[in-house]
């Protein structure tokens, strides 16, 4: 389960485009690699210093700069001086406790979105922060660590496969938002996956284990919503085409992901509404049960205490009982008890109590 | 019951654009037919190969092309090609798990929809996601299977009776649409129906099995639900003439079926609503007879104990007990203890208990 | 209480526009009723072959035909087609499962309506819907019966009292709209005498019947808000000027009527926002009494529980119980009981449970 | 409490525009009071009949007149004759269960408030509405009695302090609208006070009367809600300067009442979330009393049923029952028991029971 | 916690513009402190005597004039004569009890915050007031303390480091919001580490004064909420440049402080999602433990009461009991015991009770 807030104690009071992480703390090295592709060419090259980087401005291809790590503000530090970024964006890269956003900055476009993976493992949701900024030849990717999410778009550029190669660097920019989107719906199909499980349980077999699973559920709900809402917002603005980055053919392809997006947060909606029904589910049957223990004692008590009342009676030493003397005094006390208790189930009975 | 989400897994890292079938696997024939009419003339084929799609393109009367089927990607492919289809458009026919949209492809406006029918047998709503494309002088329409939801259409372009074949394309997808939403009514009627009798049997005998029927159309209220508030705007958009296809004389029409959406919406939140009720009113009466039983459990339990306990006492073996020895001693204490229960009673009736 | 939806299976199917009746079946004949009148001309006359009403169409005076009943599909078809009305017009009139809405056909202004009065046999609100269509000198109206609702127009009509005879078609189309609304009110009336009845009856002595009561209304409530809410729009529409037909000193009047739905809209917010009151009322109230009711069982239990125990030692058969003999022991077995209960009462009430 | 509607069947049927008096029947003599003033000149005087009147209007200076009581429906009549109101105007002043609103009709803005009061011996809210009229020179405000709440203002013209004698009549009708709302935060801190006097009961002794008392105020609540809420809008509207009566100068004032306003809805929200919240705390820690007294049964029950039988066995009177004969037999079972006890009682208390 | 409201009944009747302090008593002496800075120069002088306040204006570089207190009317009436403040103003700033608002007021542009911190001893959040006037070259701020939330502003002032001293008054004001809302993360920080805490233990041992902490919590939420919401309204008027004061540079760091208010206001929105959840999460837990609970006083119950009842039977003194005569009449009865229990207890076992 993420956090609900990551630390930012330190960075309190500093001055503001101070270039702080906040976020897990990580020991593996920044890793990053330069992609140079057009329809023909293509190039890949992991940088091991950052003077290479200033080489790779200005080439008339599209450029795709990919950093796998935030942790080391030194060398964040450098790129943000390198490639020119904005005081603000770079600190909102090192920060990995972002809402997804859309900004410009003069001539760049920063995109902030929050790539989910299943981790089986443990059994939960694990949250990534990938920062995209776009320019007019060239897309910039910040990542918290090298995980695979992106391999796929890798692929398509190494083997040529696909559109990607012949569009500019819009529709790289579009690729990397529609992946990490499309990663949204897998998250959606395991957790459809859960609730249609419990929901079956919660008929056969309602436990208190149930119960904390749906609401182990519904809190990843909030989470998920909390990274998914925003983004609506910032693909509505990249489709109607606020920034000068995107042409007009990309466009098309932004709707589409906008479209997704809104797939993603209604189904989110949907689940929420399942869950909520689950809840009530549950405690009704809680109700019901309750109501058929206090049913069970009830009866038991209601034919017994009377039986044992009178046989407490029948119980007492007085000198002067005359039925205790009666020949037929016991048989006739046996009669009475049956009689009073075939009366009281079929009084239960009528009030259909069983 | 639909599945809360569709599995999409296989398409994940794929390019944006490339088809690839997501629902139910299926194993019927795609069946394809061409309907082409005007005021006087009416013609239908059923299309074997789909060379002949060709010349059907460029006919100035009106085309209908229906598609019954759209599980095999490579039939959808190349009737892509032959239409020239944008490759989203026909991503977004073969994905069943879509929500109902409208959207333009340059000249081609694209529309989603879910036709709704009530499966009796299983005593359920099955639902079909049908894709209509409307160009100047023809419709497509994409379906999941071949049910019988669209023949009145078939009838009434066969007999000519009616507005439709006097009108152009955009009418055809306005009947289209008109007879979709036309089944939500009836979808509707049979809810309704069911509401009422649960309502009914909740003032005569609630039982938990009521609940559980109620719980079953909450649920199928929240598919519905998402089914039929995006068409709100779908609807909304196509009545204020957003799309060049649609004639100033169709427009009228359509802001009929977007005035039917809008009551079948309200319906469906009434229907909520009432639902909501019912909910509390089983809780409620669950309360109650709660409340109930254990008034019987206390009143027994005041009255027998006291009882129990005096008989007990007389039950002791001490050797020197004086009542014991008295010639009116048990009657006087069965006079005692009916003194205690009609005590007892009046209390509780005092109490309003009983 | 009306029924959630009205049948309309027979009419699946059918084309757009064809007159199908929904709605209860009646035998009654159909009523057509022509008023012409200016300022101080007024004519008044049943309609009995439609071929009259030609000769009223043109008259420069106001003419009002009032429709009571439109279960007759022939009658209205023929109507329809002597007025020149829309087919979607027609139709929408015959299905009186509509929603209160306004749409211009061309030179109509068609506004639907729904009608309340409060049926004092059977203690609930009968809703009629009531079809108004303006034209530049006349309004037609259309009613699902022959109520009392609106004579106190044809009154004012009659005497020439008021504003009415001096004032256009616009303002007839007002002044019906208007004493339609005014009837909300009586309707409101009702509904806050039986609240505020039930506020206080839950106060002194909540019963299962008060809950029963309280629900019947929170249903009312439902449909009240169904039928009112889109009215608002409607009004606001019509006040802010969108039809031609309304002149400049008829929507001051118009505005004054928007103001009553919006009190109308709020009176029924507030009710529902005091039902939903009650009803936690009602369940704390609940609540406490099952508090109170297990506190009457668990001090009975633990006082007479340790008692019968005791006497229940004393009652053992054992050969050798020591205390028996004595010449105290029953005197002091009773003294320790009665120490027991006095112990028990005290904590109790330490605990505050009496 | 307020009524929750006010009865208004007299006005059924009538034409609109008809003045009839909608609220409490009062007898008292209705008072005319008009100010004059300028920053020199000042004039006050009741007006016996209403002839005076004429006299009145035209003159240069800030013309104030002050009208207590609206329940004469004859003299508002001639009021209104005399000062040219609109019909519905007039109607709308005698209607005592408007809501907040404003609206213009010509040259007249006219405006209806609420002015509250805390009425201290029946220990609830009182609500007066007061209307407005404002013209170039000149407010009318029609009050339904004689009340305290706008002496201020008397005072401040009367006395020349302040900035009041020094504008025109827009800051008259500020000044009188300003008041009123200040009026409503003393009945927040009135409200105020008491919940967090109830918060601390609620901590320290929750009563069914605590109870009571949270949901009094929640019930008044509402209605400060309802009376406050459509405020929100009048000021925007007057603010943004939609009146020509209003000044520029004068804005600036009127923002300053509309940020009261908000603050005045925002604190009602919060207090509404406060009384949620109680309501929550107290219906816990219903359930948290039920769970003990639960216990306390089960406790006692548990440890007292399993004794109560093993002396219900030793007390059989069967003829061979070796136990009864032993020696030691009485102790060992005195003994059992006592272990059974304290089996039990080390069970629950594992169980975290006690 | 904050009061609800704080008394403002003194000011009640004054004329708008008269400035009273509404808010806690102070004794201490207003500090007001004077800061004239530009890129080279610096001077940071304590004002002792008003007088000295005239010829700080219309210096060319950047002035901040920093007050500690409003508690004293006659020194801020003062100060508001000296720097031309509009009446209503010098009344907000006085008034702590304020919304946080953006207002203008002619060249002024005029915001009220809360700066919110957390106070350790007391352990809650403690809220300031904090009004800031922004003029071209001037920011002035008043303070209901002097606490150290300003403290780091103050350092870069002096020292000079980072971007403070090189820009206009804008970004110090700028600086001061940005400060303010960075707290607000520390709050959350705090809250959400409690929640974290809380959440665990709901799963280990949800005990009543778990529930009191979270119930605690909700309550602060209830206010967080009230002082940040309002923010964003603040910020994104800013941020749009609705002020001439604030230049373009400025606009982007705005737009950085918008985005963190969004970021904190949907963390609370989070937060109290999650509360919510606990909430819940604890009543089902009671609700799971009082069924836990009533099964074992049933088990119990439904156990021994038969046998108690059969041991009362042969516990009767009839003359006449066979069985009491037989030879092995007691180990049938003490068999026919055993089987009825271990009966008892089978069938618990079958309807899962343990």
């Amino acid at each position: 389960m993420p956090k609900l807030i990551k630390k930012r104690s330190r960075k309190a009071g500093l001055p503001p485009g101070t270039p702080v992480h906040i976020g897990e703390k990580k020991t593996e090295k920044i890793k990053i690699t330069l992609y140079e592709y057009d329809e023909v060419n293509f190039q890949e090259k992991e940088l091991e210093n950052l003077e290479e980087c200033f080489s790779a401005k200005g080439v008339p291809t599209v450029t795709w700069v990919n950093i796998d790590g935030v942790h080391e503000e030194r060398i964040l530090q450098k790129l943000g001086d390198c490639f020119k970024l904005h005081p603000l964006v770079l600190e909102d890269i090192l920060n990995t406790d972002q809402r997804p956003k859309m900004e410009e900055y003069g001539e760049d476009l920063f995109v902030v979105l929050k790539a989910l993976t299943y981790n089986e493992q443990r059994d939960e949701i694990s949250a990534e922060q990938i920062s995209l900024i776009l320019r007019s030849n060239s897309v910039m990717s910040f990542r918290e660590k090298d995980s695979e999410i992106l391999a796929p778009i890798r692929e398509q550029i190494r083997s040529g496969k696909g559109r990607l190669r012949k569009m500019g660097a819009d529709y790289l920019a579009y690729a990397l938002m529609d992946i990490i989107v499309d990663h949204y719906f897998l998250i959606l199909e395991k957790l459809g996956e859960k609730i249609e499980f419990l929901e079956e349980k919660l008929v056969a077999d309602p436990t208190a284990s149930t119960l904390q699973k749906i609401q182990k559920i519904k809190k990843e709900m909030i989470f998920l919503r909390k990274w998914t809402w925003p983004l609506r917002e910032v693909l509505n603005r990249l489709e109607r085409g606020e920034s000068v980055h995107v042409r007009e053919g990309t466009r098309i392809f932004l709707r589409d992901v906008y479209d997704h997006t809104i797939q993603v947060i209604e189904t989110i909606e949907t689940f929420r509404e399942m869950l909520a029904e689950m809840m009530d589910i549950y405690l009704s049957s809680l109700n019901n049960r309750m109501n058929a223990v206090m049913k069970v004692l009830t009866i038991i008590a209601t034919i017994f205490m009377p039986l044992t009342f009178i046989a407490g009676v029948y119980g007492m030493n007085f000198k002067n009982i005359p039925e205790l003397e009666w020949r037929w005094g016991y048989p006739m006390v046996l009669l009475l008890m049956v009689l009073i208790a075939v009366f009281m189930l079929f009084s239960f009975r009528k009030k259909r109590w069983f």
